[in-house]
């Protein structure tokens, strides 16, 4: 089966979450600063969230280049990691009205983790059923698993301080701003010894 | 006519109705447990709802697959079809605000049933003029006659014990979780004898 | 330029308009018909909006079906078609809201008389620069300009009894219902004419 | 990597943002002309963005028509272009709902600025690693720095009479209505050359 639909209705999906976030960015009723800038825990948080969607896109779309046909399991991992992304909205939602509070902190980063173990479930099923070099290029997937690390780090110092754990979900997400450049070069690498 | 476009906006139309019903699970005032709590009816609801649409697009998806053109009445059963789909996030938010009460239960196993009548209505269309194969596959479709029975009798349950109907929803909803393989394994087959 | 950019813009716009109407469609506070009944007038315009963003789709694709090749005056006679469409959603909630009464009413067919105008403009475009085949398909448009003098006599019956109204525009949806056949006949002939 | 996802993501960001903002023109309570009355504003903001985002899309096809393939920090610059796109819902409603006093204008045009910063960025990305063709397009892209000039004079100007800040806005709107002939003019000069 074609992979076609299945990037056509993840990238509907993901452009829908990635724009609802900012529904939550209620217009304030009144033109001073002073209605504006209360605002400003729920833009940060947008921000983040916004930059967590995108990268997912961004693998998501890297990952998928890499592959020609996909099974009917595939579709379902890929549903399954579409509902966590979902709850992206809620969860940040959640945070930023809260000011970064201790369980809205712990929530966002559990989304966060659920959504980094769907994307690893997928990335399996994947290289399970079709592709070798995807398999060589994704690797022991170090990265992946420190992201969980991270994550759990995070929850674990959002009950200290939350913004430390939100801190930590930054720094995650900086990591991966870099596009997984390791399925870009070693697809690229077996392109060229193919054509070798 | 092609089939592209109707998929493209089938696409979109099943990417914002999984999407928009996450709306329905407003962010809570508050960063306690106590306001997050309340919400379990709703993310229930939300969940199945989530998984009955992910169905509906997979099955979508492996029909139209087994389809190379569409004509104009394929077209309005396939807006019919999508109709319902448009009113789950609506008896979704009915039945999980109202905590599985017995109208919006039924009210839920109701518009479940349009979407299984409009989805037959719509592969009989499809049979009709166009492909063979699809109807060898379908075959006398047990399995969407057993669904129909079982929203009916989840719509009767729900008078006598509402969760016993939404148990009964989840039930059909678990039979389907395994993509149409009739119709993969039967044009798997077709493809085969054609190539010998 | 190619067109399919355009098709892919337009399926997502018409997909959102469909879908974000019933956003309308408000969750009861209650679980007892009573608190579902006053949904209905609500209801009733959805299902007449929905039918003619419906037709509006379809005609919007077998249009585009009969042309190769887009340039930048008709992105932007899509544009503002599209733009009138936009307005569906919140007239079709203010005819609903307030049981059909003359003033949404009319305001109802005005933005449907606008749809129709810019849908004519758009044809036009594409005729002009683009299709003889199409214009030969369109002729006078004659099904064209009855919509638009219905809508008329719906806006001014919507002063005398706004139901007539409303009972106009169902009329023209109805004569909609079925899809463009010049366009699909005219396009089949053409074809076999060639082919010959 | 091929153009095809990006294309189709942003075209769904785009699309979701220019519709969600008739999310903000509140269906009034009363059927009454001096309901509808006051959301004048809103609507007149309204039809501003609904142009800028057009506007958007519109070039954003053609400078994309003129390219083959993306690289990674493209797929970023284009994230970055879509957030500042997002948030144009959120000051075009605080800019209606306050009636266009000053410091939502000048947020608008501060939205507006980033935005032509950040397809400013994502040209020159585009231009550097892939397509001399549309260097010499662009050119030096007077018609963009005079809109970022603009956009600071509108900023200012919403200072002394926020009126005048919106109708600059609206004049640098109407210098982009027409699309970017540059570089269809200049790419059909260059396949003229070519087959030469």
């Amino acid at each position: 089966m074609g992979k076609n639909r299945l990037e056509a209705f993840s990238d509907g999906v993901i452009a829908i979450i990635i724009t609802i976030m900012v529904l939550e960015l209620k217009v304030p009723h009144g033109a001073t600063i002073e209605t504006l800038l209360p605002l400003w825990p729920i833009f940060v948080s947008y921000v983040l969230s916004f930059v967590y969607v995108g990268i997912y896109w961004n693998n998501h779309h890297h990952m998928f280049h890499a592959v020609q046909r996909v099974s009917g399991d595939v579709l379902w991992a890929n549903l399954h990691l579409l509902f966590w992304l979902s709850l992206i909205p809620f969860v940040t939602g959640w945070m930023g009205e809260n000011h970064f509070d201790t369980l809205p902190v712990s929530a966002y980063g559990g989304v966060l983790l659920m959504c980094a173990i769907a994307y690893s479930i997928l990335a399996r099923r994947l290289v399970r059923h079709h592709n070798t070099a995807l398999q060589r290029a994704i690797g022991k997937d170090a990265k992946g698993w420190l992201s969980i690390a991270m994550y759990l780090l995070g929850i674990g110092l959002s009950w200290v301080q939350p913004w430390l754990g939100a801190l930590v979900y930054a720094a995650v997400a900086a990591m991966w701003l870099i596009p997984d450049r390791r399925i870009e070069g070693h697809l690229a690498a077996e392109d060229n010894h193919n054509k070798e």
